[in-house]
């Protein structure tokens, strides 16, 4: 499964070399995952639900610099990395042309008690990782 | 009271027009705020303290470009304005020229009902507001 | 004329008080800004065109709070206050409740002297501000 | 060689989910390798001198979660990986403990051409990675 997001590079994403800092990568990595969750989990809330995700490891290479008014691609690979932890790929495309890949790690927990926990059942087959 | 903060402008501060980008001033007031607050307020806490804060307004005008690697001075002196609410006025200095004049406004709230509350008088003592 | 954009609350705008950072705000008054600016100037870049545009105020009042996976609505009505300078009167709306009022002010100005001019007719004409 | 700086988390690094967000570790990053080059390279710019530095690969790994008020510790130690790559290598702690570990590789370009060339030797020499 692959979920395609269009992102924007705006003003407050780049920097004094002109370029987007490096940083803001990470601003689209999370809009990417944040959209692809809304479309395959509808209702669900990192803070209201019982099971959350934390961040637990995070990784980017930059290619090409990406610059102010660039539109960006992004593309996110969903896996499971076992029963506890997601990874998600991410490569971002300019064009044709990839800027950046990169991943993010991130760990089940009990919202309440914050503890990793295994993740849902549920949650697995709507994200189609079973 | 005149409290003073020293802050150094990061590239993650600038844009690619080349100077600190608009919004950053407000991470400059924040910080002036925070060291206020932990010097006046020690081991007082915005997440379990039964008083926190909420920013109401805010307001910022910029007079001359910061740039990357800028020290600026930061200068705040706190306002009761009524009960419920302190002013914070801002003033950004580099050297002895204005760069940035601004204020923001917090008002006192309940942290468990998120209700509007009057500033309880031990605070106001100790920022010298009563 | 009135432009709107929608603006959706990511993990990065909320806070440890469990709302939107009142610095967001302009986060979101930027986005919209950005998109009315492609829209009714296509091909108009900040960093390359011989005009480009800085903002030389901004305000916000904060009337409730935004939480994670709002989906807020940003209203823009831009106005032109001299010669030499624009505003972008905003609302944000969740639903039909205001959440956020307040304003950006933006300056022309001659890209490579980096010093205030006229805003020239041919971007007041595409901007109806004549 | 090991550089030590100290860290204050403020609201804006914090989520709604009441830790700090993965991604302001990389300011926390940013911020440390900042001090860094401004002590042992004095007077040198990113944006003005003829070799210029960017981030071309970032990573993370979160092992405790951080809070708003905490005082962190970053400790950097700069590695020579190439002739025109520098790696700074993080570990920040919580007092005794650590929370995150990572680091960032930054190639030399020459900031006119945005190539990559060799780090001058007069930089090198001043971090001590002849």
């Amino acid at each position: 499964m692959e979920f395609i997001y269009t992102e924007n590079v705006r003003l407050y994403d780049t920097d004094a070399q002109g370029v987007v800092h490096y940083a803001s990568y990470y601003r689209f990595f999370t809009d990417a995952i944040d959209e692809f969750r809304k479309k395959v989990l509808p209702g669900y809330s990192l803070t209201s639900d019982s099971t959350s995700f934390v961040t637990v490891e995070s990784h980017a290479e930059y290619i090409k610099p990406a610059r102010l008014d660039d539109v960006l691609t992004v593309k996110l690979i969903p896996k499971l990395v076992s029963k506890k932890a997601l990874k998600f790929d991410m490569r971002i495309y300019k064009g044709s042309e990839i800027v950046c890949r990169g991943y993010t790690i991130q760990v089940a927990i009990d919202t309440r008690r914050w503890k990793s926990v295994e993740i849902p059942k549920s949650l697995l087959s709507k994200m189609q990782l079973e």
